[in-house]
């Protein structure tokens, strides 16, 4: 992975290119030899775009979202019903949510997930605050948008139980078979989940 | 691919990481994010090295390398024998060889190779340089190091054709099996080229 002979700009460059997620140590190489060769159209404007991150974005104190607007544009959003507040285990997820344009409430980002094996613990995760959001009057529902692993679903009971005490309705987003999805191609756990929320048509 | 609510600084950040090579629209959203979340040892170090790459890095006019030196630390480093030029297609090749620790002389770097196709011809090339550089009287060989690709071969008959005037020696290097290849897997081309240049043992 050493390139003796590109420089130490250019070495350090890769080394931080390589911890980005989906790159390896080849693929971060290729990816500074382009940053370097297209200059004007991808070195300086990602440069800017990274530097603006830096001084811009920040984590919303309410519901963990990042964004340029503190609280987040979401969080400061009139539209927003504020009943209702779906949590999530990351931004990415929150994402996805908005991206499927779903979600007429608020959310919540836990930043992960419970995993006691990685040392992950309660107070790790943003949920005191999470406690306290859903205690607030105008709040109807929690709706626990965790993932569909071991990880998310004993989360999921983690929170559930927290969450008691408020009187708050909590729900859980439904298991099943994605749409298009084909039986043949699904685990067992999809298809027995699935088959266990049958409902009548 | 939109994140309408993700903030424009993040939204144009996700874009411009999505046109490195190795990262689609998912793991560029992915990569945003880990940005975001590791700011002190990820987003601000990488901010810093590609403005360090953006304000240091130049392609070396000698060679076509790039290095924060011009011309690079290869071309100006005395212990490098100057009676052969090793000509690759990238950068990326480059550095490959030099981690192969297996030349001793200079490079020359084209910058592709040729491809009707898509309209690049040796103008697009650093071929002209390159022939330059090859009738100055301390060089006694040059070395083809091109991608074995229909490309990297018919580029390498061009450039040797115009290298013949020089007098100086032009080598290519040898194809054959891979160490620790398996013939069974590799293709008919190879096994052809190994059989082709076998050699008294």
């Amino acid at each position: 992975m050493a390139n003796k002979t590109a420089g130490p700009e250019i070495e350090r460059l890769i080394k931080l290119l390589a911890r980005l997620p989906g790159l390896g140590p080849r693929s971060a190489r290729k990816a500074a030899l382009t940053l370097i060769k297209r200059r004007g159209d991808l070195l300086e404007p990602l440069t800017e775009a990274l530097a603006e991150a830096r001084d811009k974005i920040s984590v919303c104190p309410e519901c963990g979202n990042v964004d340029s607007l503190s609280p987040c544009s979401i969080c400061q959003d009139p539209s927003r019903q504020r009943t209702m507040i779906v949590v999530v285990e990351e931004v990415g997820d929150l994402w996805a949510l908005e991206r499927a344009g779903v979600i007429k409430g608020l959310y919540h980002v836990l930043g992960g997930h419970l995993s006691p094996l990685d040392g992950i613990g309660p107070e790790d995760l943003n949920i005191g605050k999470l406690v306290e959001r859903a205690s607030a009057p105008e709040v109807r529902e929690v709706v626990l948008a965790l993932n569909a692993t071991v990880e998310g679903q004993s989360t999921m009971h983690y929170v559930q139980d927290l969450l008691k005490p408020s009187g708050v309705t909590v729900s859980e987003i439904q298991k099943g078979v994605p749409i298009g999805g084909e039986l043949d191609y699904l685990d067992e756990g999809t298809l027995a989940a699935a088959i266990k929320s049958r409902r009548p048509i």
